[in-house]
């Protein structure tokens, strides 16, 4: 595999997945339908391997360790849905799991990434440089290092959640107008782009992010990667990438058609929506893509469009709270 | 068609609900099988139109009402489910609807039953008699009445159901042990058992219910109908059906393997687990075939089982109770 990857890693990380990651559904809602007038399909992630699309990009990446580097383990950071997506994948090839996590990562994502038997390594979001402890972690240890996005084998494993899409999309006879996707480092949108321009080439593909965490968006107008002012502050704790990979920005500032960025208010109204519709968990940043349908951020009116629902661990108390606000 | 549906009468509803229904998806979770020691697959009808399996049978029944004969609606009788699926198949072939509803029904029901269009007239669930109510209305406007379960068209269209769950398991090779089924009057499990005898005549079809609302359960051991003691009291508003219906029990008397019970409190659980694991919603009286497999009730260790999620319309504040309870 060269440094960037192509369409055959995403097809390669398909074979590798296939009874292991759970092919998620492709849904309909006749009542999203009606809100949005357009033909929109779900892809839920949300139902995917411990809850996100991350199970997919770990499983892919840690296929690649040798037996005999298994027992060195390998470290990575993240606020949580990677984490347990790396936690998960370790405990099916038997490699033992460290996670640098934010000090304020959601409980659930915490307790699900020790439930999977990862040891967790805390960090303070504000003060602390996550990846030079990560980095120290790895050498006492001499671990192999899973990050959340910047790796081939991530991004192509990503990317089979645009392959599934196009392809159960094609099994219908559809040909999708757009695919909206929510971007944190840019792995899902980037893998996923690998698959749909290959596939459905006419498909407009474009990056959800949360405002003030939209360095997708101006990085894809500049041509070039733009870092993001704020370090926290949105309630989308999985979309809070510092800027694009440098991967990921060399694939999607080609296959991207251009991004949108919603409000913490129009995440939680989507959550809702999610809840009372759709019959779906969502967490905050896994709902920033309807919250762009919902809003008409997107303009995809009398379209075919799919989105991707790209996680739903979120803490009940929150949730409720999301619920039940006025 | 005579009074007893067939399998035949299940094969055309789904030719009448082909495109119009939603074909929800077999789905699988892998905590779901770790918690219970056995394959389950999951039919989630919450994702179905109007959050229930009712539209199924709704849609059907409401096909066969003549043209000339539509302006004069159609009057039904539900603490919710059925009431949106009359009203959402009222919509789709213009036919006006009256829904009975308890003054209790769970206000999302009441609002989307309005929505989709319908009338709604309350009734006091202790004091009043409901299809004495329901009567007095179809006769002011000579309307047809769509009864909740009893009726082979309403048994057909529910079926429609156990025919997905027996053709997706069939299509991946499996051979199913059990299916359980939550049971209110019994139409959802007795439409199924009809394309289940037929497909997967060796698979056991178990009623779930809720404590003190096991007339199933009885019935099948006494093989008579059994009415129920109380007609309040539990959380599951959709299965509080007073005794089997005549035409469901004669064909459940015949096609089930038993029936178990579950409390409020398991069922709770079961609504939590579905949460955090699954990330979906579901409501009460939808959650009791999970809460018995999580319970231990019914023994399928090592077993391939299907359950149906038999609907999702839950009130919020309900919702956000049952999660940050203690």
């Amino acid at each position: 595999m060269s440094d960037l990857p192509t369409f055959d890693d995403v097809k390669r990380a398909a074979v590798r997945l296939s009874g292991v990651a759970i092919r998620t559904p492709l849904l309909t809602n006749v009542a999203l339908d009606e809100a949005v007038g357009a033909r929109v399909f779900i892809k839920p992630e949300t139902l995917q391997r411990t809850g996100s699309f991350k199970f997919r990009g770990a499983y892919n990446r840690l296929s690649q360790i040798a037996e005999g580097d298994r027992a060195k383990g390998v470290v990575a950071w993240s606020s949580g849905n990677h984490a347990q997506g790396v936690a998960a994948a370790g405990k099916l090839f038997g490699i033992p799991t460290r996670i640098v996590m934010p000090s304020d990562a959601p409980a659930i994502k915490v307790e699900r990434t020790r439930r999977s038997g990862a040891e967790v390594i805390f960090y303070d979001r504000v003060k602390d440089d996550r990846e030079a402890i990560g980095r120290a972690i790895a050498e006492q240890h001499g671990s192999v290092i899973v990050p959340p996005y910047d790796d081939p084998f991530i991004i192509a494993g990503q990317g089979t959640v645009g392959l599934e899409i196009a392809e159960d999309a094609a099994q219908i006879g559809l040909a999708l107008d757009a695919v909206l996707v929510p971007v944190g480092g840019g792995g899902l949108i980037g893998g996923s782009s690998l698959a749909l321009r290959e596939l459905s080439p006419l498909t407009k593909i474009f990056s959800i992010e949360p405002e003030g965490f939209d360095d997708h968006r101006r990085s894809l107008i500049a041509h070039q990667r733009l870092r993001n002012e704020r370090i926290d502050g949105s309630i989308c704790d999985a979309l809070m990438a510092p800027m694009p990979g440098e991967l990921t920005f060399a694939i999607n500032d080609k296959h991207l058609a251009g991004g949108f960025a919603v409000s913490d208010a129009e995440v939680k109204e989507a959550m809702r929506f999610a809840f009372a519709e759709l019959k779906l968990v969502v967490e905050s940043g896994g709902a920033v893509a309807l919250a762009a349908l919902l809003t008409g951020r997107v303009d995809v009116g009398g379209q075919i469009v799919a989105i991707v629902l790209s996680g739903g661990n979120v803490d009940p108390a929150f949730f409720s709270e999301i619920l039940t606000a006025d």
